[in-house]
């Protein structure tokens, strides 16, 4: 915890609840006058007919629109330039994204790449972005990264196998439209690791050097809800309920790491995706039980105030101990329940690729310096090694 | 409970903290381009010589700044307007108000007379205020109204003698700053109603027909930091974990009301202000234990899942009952603990004049309709004669 000054920021509205896609056009005439709009929709959200609802009611109310799709997974720079050189002659008032947080963030980018003479390359990093950009409307259809309410994006350099994060108050969006009815055909695989990433985005806040009582509040209320409803939403899909858990920890998972950002499991897995493409959401899941056992004589105390939000307390006494480790013991068991990838071996990753792997991890100094205890190349090596076993 | 979609919206930017007053020439200048800002100050941020570090600041980062004072307490649209003509002939890139709710309402509608040609009378209700005004950074000195984090200002017409809301997300400010630092001083009386006041809002937005997940995690939260600090804050003015523990609470009393609405006891502390010039913050907190026992068999699960966070479960086994009732007790030992005035004698209100303030409290329905239970003239009325027994 730090005693410093904290500060929170999140996205100018946020519009949640069952049916609040029907609200859409009268959110989009909020971001003011709006004539034209550009459509970014995820190809699951084009199949599932959701942009095809969407631009119903922007004709509604009068707005024209184009769609753009074909957006990459974990997308590179490159890619999001080609997709801006694309739409930049059109002049959109508005960007609508509907998608996964892949999706989500690109359309962060696009955004300030409409008003700034920067390249994406340049934008990297924190405060980087210089004016704000077209107002951005962020729909997610995943439980996962929370990006439609955080400043960051993740842009992906292959050449550098590196993902490289861009935090900006300009990033942040107009609206962020949280509808559970969108999520309920996310299938088990996707729910699992998305959803396993939320939690991650909070229990690494809540541990976080960085951790504050506005971040700590976000947290503790992320790994409520995400605890109660991970493993109904994995295992039935279509309650609305569990959906509207999942979809709501994630917002607060993503307003937790805006105030105190993520730590080591994060700083661990970018690698995994920049040189492996392990999806975001599968390499944190992996990665996570190991670093809090890790972390673990470090945290002993916030993983007890962790066990109590997520129900874990009861019938274990007072023990600090106790409670602590009823949350290891839970992620450990969520990793069998929700089928979570243990086996690093199955994306490729092989003990000759340990080394290299540490080494880019250690260089994530912006995570690596909020984690409770230091990590050097040797620890981060044993952790990789450990999902190699 | 609703089952609609709810929204939530609060400041573009909240930075907190010991300390965090230090930040501040840093923060307005991320709101743009400032030559000159506005320093509004209560006069007792002037005495306690806040005004003139915010002053020193600015001019060390090259801002010029004038200072507004002499603001009236529950200001008057006729008070505001005169404000506004003083100021309007300088071209201001920045309000800052210092102070309690009264002083950051204020600055909040001064901001918007800026750049609407509307007059303030024109700009009460719901989504009346056409255009952004100009950024303005709130720095509350109690903790209270939470007016730095919502869309609300209240304006007083005298002549009506009424109190009314103006609602707009162009009310946001650009930087809510929570130093609790600057509340160490703030005289026990004070201290006593505006942290009533921040709990009414909570408990409210809680009862509320409106509440939703967003609000409620606010709401509880809030109740949890001000149950736990508020006598130690009124006994022990100094205690700069009270302190805040207190302010936070109270921003997040203001962020629940933003998403839910109050109920009731506001409705019915409006007259109280409007007629008799009782502070806002002590019509509530005498109205509160009496509104929450009229509603107490349509809240009693609420005040239940209340009692768990004010920790007022322990001991008292499994009955909803016994910790409902624990709420409503908590409430009315704190009148006696905080000295709060529980005689509308006191401030000249007589059983005469109970018929006129009921049936102006029943105009209130913007807020009478979010309470769990109608109330009719009759009902109002026994409420108010509680308070002249």
């Amino acid at each position: 915890m730090s005693n410093l000054p904290y500060s929170f920021q999140t996205a100018a509205r946020i519009v949640a609840g069952n049916g609040s896609l029907d609200r859409l056009a009268d959110l989009v005439q909020g971001c003011g006058e709006v004539k034209r709009a550009l459509v970014i929709a995820q190809n699951s959200a084009v199949r599932l007919g959701f942009a095809e609802r969407i631009e119903a009611q922007l004709r509604q109310a009068g707005i024209a629109s184009e769609r753009l799709t074909g957006m990459m997974n974990e997308p590179t720079a490159d890619h999001i330039g080609e997709l801006h050189a694309r739409i930049k002659e059109t002049p959109f008032d508005v960007y609508i994204a509907i998608g996964g947080g892949s999706v989500l963030d690109a359309a962060k980018i696009l955004s300030v790449l409409r008003t700034n003479k920067e390249r994406v390359e340049e934008m990297v990093g924190t405060d980087r972005v210089r004016k704000p950009g077209v107002p951005t409307v962020l729909i997610p259809t995943t439980s996962g990264t929370g990006s439609e309410v955080t400043p960051n994006a993740i842009v992906t350099f292959p050449e550098e196998e590196l993902k490289i994060g861009a935090v900006s108050r300009h990033l942040l969006p107009a609206v962020a439209l949280l509808d559970p009815e969108l999520t309920l055909e996310l299938p088990g695989p996707v729910t699992a690791a998305t959803g396993m990433d939320a939690f991650t985005h909070a229990l690494e806040s809540f541990i976080s050097n960085k951790a504050n009582p506005i971040s700590d509040m976000f947290a503790l209320e992320a790994m409520r809800k995400i605890s109660g409803s991970i493993e109904t939403a994995y295992r039935e899909g279509r309650s609305l309920k569990a959906r509207e858990d999942m979809l709501i920890g994630s917002m607060y998972g993503g307003m937790a790491l805006t105030g105190s950002g993520t730590a080591a499991v994060h700083a661990l897995a970018y690698p995994l995706g920049g040189k492996f493409h392990i999806p975001h959401g599968v390499a944190n899941s992996m990665l996570l039980p190991h670093v809090m056992a890790f972390n673990y004589d470090a945290i002993e105390e916030r993983l007890a105030e962790a066990a109590t939000v997520m129900g874990l307390r009861e019938g274990r006494g007072a023990s600090r101990t106790a409670a602590a480790e009823a949350v290891i013991e839970k992620i450990a068991e969520w990793t069998k329940t929700l089928d979570i990838p243990q086996q690093l071996a199955a994306f490729g990753v092989r003990e000759e690729h340990v080394p290299e792997l540490a080494v880019a991890a250690s260089k994530v100094t912006r995570l690596l310096d909020n984690n409770p205890k230091p990590l050097d190349i040797p620890q981060i090596e044993a952790l990789y090694r450990k999902l190699l076993a």
